[in-house]
Order: C-alpha cells, then sequence, then structure tokens
C-alpha cells in the first residue's frame, strides 16, 4: 500500500500523456521528450494522481520507455495489437469448486479494476505490493480471456462460443496437459520486468478464492531501443518472426483478426480468439545446420527475412521461381512457403509471440523457444488450417515441439464503468 | 554465421562509440544523440566492421540502450561496477574428466574472445546463431571467475587463494548442492534479453568437450528508462535494495571491492570475489505484514528507502534515536541496521544483484526472490561477517530462503592479447 504521509506527486510530466502509436517501441515523439527531461526540461512537473508517492530527490525523468502507456478501455481488450514487450507472463486459472457465475463475476470485476489501474500507472487497488513503485506503467496490458471450461463451471454453456470447440489433435503434439488449457487466461506484458511481475502477482492476489493458478510462463522480446530493426522480431532460432503478419492498415484486418461488433455469440462483440502454444525450440539440432540450410527450412534469409526468391522482407515470394534445374528457389516444404495466406484461403492470424528460456535440462538441452501467442476473429480459418498443413509437411517441424496448447475467448474491450466479460457475466 | 553475402555496414553511427559513465544506464548524452537519430542525423552513417551485415530497409537508429556498451579490455573484468543490467544469467561449470590445465586453458581463451566481440556487438568467432543481430552490444558484460574445485583438476591447489576456503555453514541456509558452486563461473548480463541468451548459447556452445553446464539461472533488473530512480533498484519486496552499497567515487572503494595489484596470490592482482546466492523471497508472507511491519522489518522506509530514524535514502541512519517509551527508532533487529559497514569492521561488499521469478510451485507459491551477487577483496571481510550477524538475528530472516551458494575468484581483466586467467594459467 503506497504510503500516504508522503504527498502524491508525478515522478514525471510525462506520465499521463496519451499513448504513442508505436505501442512503445522504436523511437518516438515521446522519447524525445524524454529525453530533453534530461536538460531539466520536464523535471518537478506535477498535478494529477499516479498512485505512488514521489520518487527521492535524485529521481531523473522517464524515457517513453516508462511513461508509455496502453488503455485499458476500448473497443478491443489491449495486449492485441500493441508492439511487443520486452517481457510478458502468460498464466491460466481454473474456477474453484465453489466458485459460479457470481465469484467468476466479482473476479472479472476486481480483474478490470486493478488492470486500468496498473495500465495507468497506479497503484493496485487493495495492498500494492510497491514492486513497480517510481517505474512509470511502462506500456504495461493485461488481457483476459474465457477457456472451454469456463463456461460449464458458470452454467454459460449456451453462451460458449462453436470457436471454442478444442482444437484438433496434430500429430506432431507433445502436449503436457497440466501446462494447457484453463478455465481463466491472463496475458501480461509490459516493457520493465518487475512492472510485469508486480501486474502478475496483483492478478494471482485478485483470484482470492475464486480461481486457482493453474500454469504460469515467463517470456520476453527485445528491450524497445535495443535494436535498428524494430519492425519483426528476431526468435530464439535467430529468425526474423512475423514478417507476414497482417497490418492494422490493411483493409481486411479487422475482419480477420476481430469479431465483429454483430458478434456470434453478442458478448463476443469485437473480441478474438487467442491460440497460446509453448513451441519448443530444439536448438542443439537446429544450430548444428548451415546458415542455407537453415534458409532452405524458412524459405527467407535469416540475415533480414528476404524471401529466397529474391528481394528484401516486404518482398512478396515469388513461389514459381525456379533454379537452373528446375528445383523451386523456395523448398516446397518451406515453413513460410506452407503459410502464406494466399495459399491457406485468406487464413490469417496476428502473431504476437514471446520468447522463452527456463534454463536447461541436466543434459544442457535449452529449454527455450516460442510462447506463440497468435490472434483471430475465428481460429478455425485462422491457426487451425495453417497448423494442419504445417503438420503434415513442414521443414521446420522437425526442429520444434509443441508442449503445451490453450485456446481462449478474449471479448471485446470494456467501455468505462463495465468489466472485461461483463457482457457474458451478466447478459 | 554472418551471410558474407550482404555488405558489412554498421546499422548505426552509435555502435562503435566509446561506452558513457553511466553503465548503460540513466538519460545519458548518447541518449540524445540517438534520439537525434529519429530525425535522421545518423540514419546511413557506415565505416567500421560490427559483423553483423546490414539490417533491413526500415532500420531505425538504436538508442543508448542497444548502442551502450562495456569494454572488456580494462584492469578489472567488466560486469562488477557498471549500472545494472535489465536481463542476466548465471551459469557455473564444472571441468569434464578428461580436461586439465591445458584445456582449462583454451577454454578460458576461448571465452575471452568471444566475451571480447559479444561486447562490441559484434557475432561469435565461430557458428553465430543470428540471435543478436540487428541489436547493439545493449551494455552486455560477460565475468569469469574459478571455484574452488578448478585448482584440483588442474593441478593448481597451490595457487588457490585462502580466500575460496568454503563458507561457513549458515543455520538459515537451504541449499540445494546441484544448483550450488562449481569450477567456472560466467555472469552474463544487458539491457535486452536476446542479448544475453545469445551470449549465454555461444559461451555454452565455446565449453565444447572441456566443460559440462552445473547450473545455471535466469534474473532481471528494470529496463533502462522505465524508472525515475536509476540510483537504487527495487527489489521484488518492494524495496529500495543496495541504498548503502559502496560508491566508486570513495576512498576506499577499490581497497574493500577489489584485490590489491600486489595481490596475494599474484594472479589475482586486480581481481575480485564474487559471492553468489539464490536467495528465495517468501512473498505470500512478506505480502501479509502491513507496509509500516516491513518498515519495521527492513529499518527504512519503503517508499523512497530514508532510514526511520528519518532524512531521505542517503541520510546516515540515527542507530541511537528513540521513540517516547524510550525505544528503538530503528529496531535492533532490523536489517538495515544489521548489514550497517560501520557496525561491522568496516566490512563492505558492493552487490550487484538480479531479481529471479521461475514460476510458482504448485500451491501457487512463487518462486521468486534475488540472485545475489555481491563483491568483495576478501570475503572474509565482507559477505561472512555481515551473514554472520544475519543469521543470528535478523528480522528479514524469516521472509527468505539461502537455496544456493557460489564463492568464486574473479581474476583483474584481461589485457590486450591476453585472456582471462592467463596469469593463472600460464603462471
Amino acid at each position: 500500500m503506497p504510503d500516504q504521509s508522503v504527498p502524491q506527486a508525478r515522478t514525471s510530466a510525462e506520465v499521463a500523456q496519451a499513448p504513442d502509436s508505436t505501442g512503445g517501441h522504436g523511437v518516438s515523439r515521446r522519447a524525445l521528450l524524454g529525453t530533453a527531461g534530461a536538460t531539466g526540461l520536464v523535471l518537478g512537473a506535477s498535478g494529477g494522481a499516479v498512485g505512488y508517492a514521489a520518487a527521492p530527490a535524485q529521481a531523473t525523468p522517464l524515457t517513453s520507455v516508462g511513461s508509455d502507456r496502453g488503455m485499458f478501455h476500448g473497443k478491443h481488450q489491449p495486449g492485441i495489437t500493441e508492439g511487443l514487450q520486452a517481457r510478458g507472463h502468460l498464466a491460466a486459472f481454473d474456477l474453484t469448486a465453489g466458485a459460479g457465475r457470481k465469484e467468476a463475476a466479482a473476479l472479472l470485476r476486481r480483474w478490470s479494476t486493478t488492470a486500468e489501474r496498473l495500465m495507468a500507472g497506479e497503484a493496485a487497488p487493495h495492498d500494492d505490493t510497491d514492486v513497480a513503485r517510481d517505474a512509470g506503467p511502462s506500456s504495461l496490458t493485461i488481457t483476459f480471456g474465457f477457456g472451454h471450461g469456463f463456461f460449464d463451471r458458470t452454467g454459460l454453456e449456451k453462451q460458449r462460443p462453436s470457436a471454442l470447440d478444442p482444437l484438433p489433435d496434430f500429430s506432431s503434439d507433445r502436449l503436457d496437459k497440466a501446462r494447457s488449457d484453463g478455465d481463466l487466461w491472463v496475458q501480461i506484458g509490459a516493457n520493465d520486468a518487475l512492472v510485469a511481475f508486480h501486474a502478475l502477482r496483483a492478478i494471482q492476489k485478485d483470484a482470492g478464492g475464486a480461481a486457482r493458478l493453474r500454469w504460469q510462463m515467463n517470456g520476453f522480446n527485445r528491450t524497445p531501443g535495443a535494436t535498428a530493426h524494430p519492425m519483426t522480431a528476431r526468435n530464439l532460432m535467430g529468425q526474423l518472426d512475423g514478417t507476414r503478419n497482417p497490418k492494422p492498415s490493411e483493409s481486411d484486418f479487422d475482419r480477420r483478426i476481430f469479431v465483429p461488433a454483430s458478434g456470434d455469440p453478442a458478448w463476443m462483440a469485437n473480441g478474438s480468439y487467442a491460440v497460446v502454444r509453448r513451441i519448443r525450440m530444439l536448438l542443439d539440432d537446429w544450430e548444428k545446420l548451415s546458415t542455407a540450410a537453415q534458409e532452405a527450412v524458412i524459405g527467407r534469409r535469416k540475415s533480414n527475412g528476404a524471401p529466397l526468391s529474391g528481394g528484401d522482407e516486404t518482398t512478396p515470394m515469388d513461389l514459381e521461381k525456379a533454379d537452373a534445374k528446375g528445383e523451386y528457389i523456395v523448398p516446397l516444404n518451406a515453413h513460410a512457403r506452407i503459410t502464406r495466406p494466399d495459399k491457406n484461403s485468406g487464413a490469417a492470424m496476428l502473431r504476437r509471440p514471446f520468447s522463452y528460456h527456463d534454463g536447461f535440462d541436466a543434459d544442457g538441452t535449452p529449454d527455450a523457444g516460442l510462447l506463440f501467442v497468435c490472434w483471430q476473429a475465428d481460429p478455425l480459418r485462422g491457426f487451425v488450417p495453417v497448423q494442419r498443413k504445417l503438420d503434415r509437411g513442414d521443414a521446420l517441424s522437425q526442429f520444434i515441439r509443441h508442449e503445451a496448447s490453450g485456446l481462449f475467448a478474449v471479448p471485446g474491450g470494456a467501455a468505462k464503468g463495465e468489466y472485461v466479460g461483463q457482457r457474458l457475466l451478466e447478459g
């Protein structure tokens, strides 16, 4: 709990500014402002309540990294279209035996209040741990979803979307059920690891007696400013990852990623479906390949993500191009060929992953890979058809292992005064 | 391995600049330069070899976060006095059965070459994984140390410093031997998680057949720019942590932290001893305390680190100050009272920790706390006497648990053309 005897003051004029369009990444106008602060321009500014007490005397201004913030209220929940954050937590909870619809509604109300406050850089409503004290919101986002089991436990079976039907089994799956599924799913992302951990603890405590942690995973992406190439992330295989992601500027983006406002079921209006896969990378095997062999597996240049058929990262892949011997330049089983949206009936998903590294097995094998999170209006037209194709003949499949899986219905954003899922729980 | 068919070019004029004095933290002159780059001032600069090929066309300049670099060569090894980094890996290796002094020397030579290159933002000497490609050095430091067992295995028992004698048992220790000790210790820190992981994999591969990973731990600190209070870190208990750290500007800093140039043994000249403890925080218990009760445990204000006797974070603690009832304001068993250097015969250590969070136990208890790393010229005058006192009556002890421990001799920095430990291995 913040110490109330210390006057409330903002630590930086930056904190309450509107978020920028970069999702907290790249070098933004706000970084310019933040840096200007080093010369004293914004030091000592005050006004507005941030919830935490003033920082000590030697405080220096936050840069954009700390001061950028996402908005909790909106048409969609946060954490879907924002830029990748440096730190992420995924967690699933199961409702406890005694908890039903009423307790779930109260939980989602608590969670929404906490998310709104923390995303604004304020303290948690109850018993704040102070771990995020004197940091800015750091682009924190908190996103909530419902799993298949939630609807039975709350007597809301009739409201369960058919899109939540269990994913088909894939032959390459090696799923750990204890780290899969769950009644409730929470995604936390932030550009500061302590801000993210602070949020995770607050969310866990809010669960109280209503829900119990089922599984939890930690991930990361690049720190803002660490790379000169902020558009596409690199994964732990060293590949650019997400080159073909649909862009919000594309005319069919909303249709592919979000349930329409006329949503079916109605409570999913402006929502989306998240497929979550813990994909272990078999790095010891992968790293034995030459760069050329790795590029043949992916179908793209490792250095800059350009298709093997030529051009740069954004150049369309020429699937028909052949070499002097008549062999396709982009191999038939290349990952990028198989996942091309125009070869999958227009299927598209927005990939928004975190890398993970949970140490090493006893034999020195890294337990590392991708916390794959993808977003789509309909998993049967997004993840499923693509994964079916990959399952049949993807050259990458021998270097990865799907170890956990989840599918969650993520309702639209809460309006002011509303909590996430209210239209389901009080519909 | 970088793709040699793409022209070598710097992605930013920032990369080759000298490191700044903030250790990559705070808002520096270089952040100003980096931000200026957003207006195009430094875009497209070239010259100098960075080892990675040019980033794709939409490259934007690195900010200080990415471009700051530490120096591998110097009087001391890197990673001791630099500011805390956002991501850290600690790893211990044991020499394999067939490896002796010769293999150890070759290993330290490989490791030194890799550390020098990666810290400069270049690719690893062999089979680079590309995971750090198009990121800057991001204040990467790589630090090497020798454990007690190293000297038996290499026939160098006579060179083993008495300071490496095993630490005494403390009554509160609950040490996991499998995650303690080790022949060789490597500390990696960087402000970008992928840069740190890239270094860890390169170091692991360099070990080859000479050494095998014994244990490995991941940690984190705040992201540069996320906090308005960069001087002192906050830990996962929400406390400012490191307030009383000796400062390089203090006249006795070197004497306390580093072995003298006349070192005994000679090969440890300008070296230091690292005590490493995995300290689990019992957060479920800690967070049940009121803020006032937590502050009595520590002896300092949670909000700003000021002593309970008054002032601000830097105000000396008044140990004699009493309240109206004659009770000490700073309780006798307060952590900050017991650890006061002037009550411990001047014992001082430089604490440079990472927080850690390895998920949750099955009952929802967080496996989180501090990867405590402290540096001193002599553990018997640094860590040991302080820990002895804490072991006897520290109010904090019931909220923490030491789960792993290591003590390592970290030789001085390598001169140009030299490798770390050369004076030991070829002495």
